[in-house]
């Protein structure tokens, strides 16, 4: 049995013209033998829109009642489309996220998969030629319905697709044809990429490129599925997402990737002792907000500068947060005029001098660099609003792409 | 523990202010001392609209994916309900069909209740004071969702009441405040009745008072369930349904029901030979088609005329169908034109001359029956529509109501 899994966004199932495009995928799909599931996601503005009433209706919405209330999203666009295949002729069925079932942790709104039991799934593949499984959702030990979080759906098929087996392919439909070496509307030059690593595309991902959740690209690479990036209007083979292979490592870069959604936050003459970083980030922790870059400035006098980076609608909370905690400091700065380019590439595990380029050709452009942070496989350079698209395109051409 | 069952029609919670009249039912039961489980059903319009919607998509809706969207609707209720009473300090959760779980058969879009395991809610009445249920939805014992058909929130709460054992009330709210002799619209002397027995309530539900979903008073009947009919809007104590008192079999007749529903269909000229009618019915059983009044004239030279009534929507394909099925017979007739007027009372099995009243009542008014049909604890007539009106204030009166 092939098996294919298909994931198609919101904008793919807004209304019944885009179902029946989506339906001509499926179809084209199982026209070439292959046993098809498809994942679909809520309407496209259907979330937001229960969202909106839910905060309408109550301050401080119960989470568990929230994702009661969120996956009636998912829900309609299976029934809807299962539908459709039937009138084409093709057997068919829906699956909730429960009915898998995908079951996940109690962390309502932002739930990570705990197992997948894909035995009813392929059971039910005996049967049916199509399976029209809900995105995004699942439910806990205790039966609870729970959500994966935003883009929940990317990760609800590749996980999908890891639980059938290997050799499961998952092709992940969206509005652009693949992936880019950056953004095209920052980057004239900006091209599509045929293949990328797991490990880039984690870092391009997570440095703001939104065409995947990153989660659904760490079980890719986990359980090692062949992932394609591929568009729902066109008939591009798009990105395939893989393990590295020695073609890859012979490209020093393979991207550049931005973040317009930074801030930064600094603390100014923080007392230089054991334990002060712990009582700075652990009450941020708790309060469930994600710290990025972390630059501890060296102590001079006993005290030292500490700055760090949280997303902008996280910064009230921030620093709330912080002054609630009573961290020993002289004052708190913080700004949100600032964007985070990195360039992207396993290349850069077995060359060095990758680092010097990046920031000589900043230097060069006369842009500033206001933090930098690195990994095995990327350079991160924070740099002033106004900067960020002379950053991506000096760095674009720096590393001929 | 007492536990109190109420459940909240489309139109209960129709709004954020509707579901705060609903919230407001709620708190003062369980500041009552009950544990408290709420049944609500789709918000007013939206199980039509999410049925419009899918057949704008499909001609001919797969049953079990119509289930699962509609479901959707009940989700959302109980969701933001839920939310609602969190807001007002209530411990509380929803459960949804499948949670309960309410077990039905397949017959997806009108299933019947085989169990509830009660269990679950039993325990969450231990930490929650109050469950939120959507009702009208279950699923079947391999975990499609289904529907109860129109109206099935009644029988989920009456169901629910027999699963949560003896002592547990149930109370119906709806928009009217109980059980009325017969439909104020009709005639202005119609008052509500404080009691009324199952098997009363039975005949006039099925006689088209509206009030309650006829399965759920059946369930009543079976689990001795205590039901009050009561208004959203008041705090009248409503219409009690109970067994049959001897206070109840004093009073002969307790209400006019009337249906305006109906159609009839005379197949003329039939052949009376053994079988001919199980020819005629199975084929509309099979269909799916409910007959309800049968009548067959005394057999001459060898045929006979057999006249029978259906709902109104069922007109076309019953004719379809006795085409398709070939009924030996001259021709087949029907007329729409027709409504159905019913005396219900207890007393009647224990005194005789109900009949001949009706009857004569009917005549002095020159109301020309069409049909007539009777139970033990009922007396129905076909009559031209032009004369239904005037049959309900005629009965009425007859029977000083």
């Amino acid at each position: 049995m092939r098996i294919l899994v298909q994931k198609f966004g919101g904008s793919s199932v807004a209304d019944l013209e885009c179902m029946k495009k989506v339906r001509a995928k499926v179809l084209a799909a199982h026209e070439e033998g292959y046993k098809v599931v498809v994942v679909l996601s809520a309407r496209y503005g259907q979330t937001n829109s229960l969202l909106e009433r839910a905060y309408q209706w109550s301050d401080e919405p119960d989470l568990a009642e929230l994702d009661v209330l969120l996956t009636t999203g998912e829900q309609e666009s299976v029934a809807l489309f299962a539908m459709l295949l039937k009138d084409a002729g093709i057997k068919a069925r829906s699956f909730l996220g429960f009915q898998i079932p995908l079951i996940s942790d109690d962390a309502f709104g932002n739930a990570r998969i705990d197992e997948i039991d894909a035995a009813s799934l392929r059971k039910a593949l005996e049967t049916y030629d199509v399976l029209v499984v809900a995105g995004f959702q699942g439910r806990t030990r205790d039966m609870r319905l729970t959500t994966l979080g935003r883009g929940g759906s990317d990760t609800s098929a590749v996980a999908l697709a890891a639980a059938l087996g290997e050799g499961t392919l998952c092709d992940i439909y969206t509005d652009v044809d693949g992936v880019y070496t950056t953004d095209p509307r920052l980057c004239k030059d900006a091209h599509k990429v045929d293949r990328i690593s797991y490990d880039e595309m984690l870092e391009m991902a997570s440095m703001g490129a939104k065409v995947l959740q990153i989660r659904s690209v760490e079980i890719a690479e986990k359980y090692n599925v062949p992932v394609r990036v591929r568009s729902t209007f066109s008939n591009d083979p798009g990105t395939l997402l893989t393990k590295e292979d020695s073609m890859m490592e012979s490209v020093l870069v393979s991207g550049i990737a931005f973040d317009k959604d930074q801030a930064r936050v600094t603390l100014c003459d923080v007392r230089d002792r054991p334990g002060i970083a712990a009582s700075i980030f652990s009450p941020l922790g708790e309060a469930g907000i994600v710290v990025d870059m972390i630059i501890q400035t060296a102590s001079r006098d006993g005290v030292t500068d500490m700055a760090f980076t949280v997303s902008r609608k996280d910064l009230k909370r921030t620093l709330d947060t912080l002054g609630k905690a009573n961290v020993e400091c002289s004052h708190i700065e913080s700004a949100q005029n600032i964007s985070k380019v990195s360039v992207v590439g396993v290349g850069m595990r077995n060359h060095s001098g990758a680092a010097g380029r990046v920031f000589n050709a900043l230097y060069k452009a006369g842009v500033n660099l206001i933090m930098i942070s690195t990994s095995e496989v990327k350079i991160s350079c924070l740099v002033d609003d106004a900067d960020l698209e002379l950053a991506v395109n000096v760095l674009h051409k720096e590393f001929n792409l």
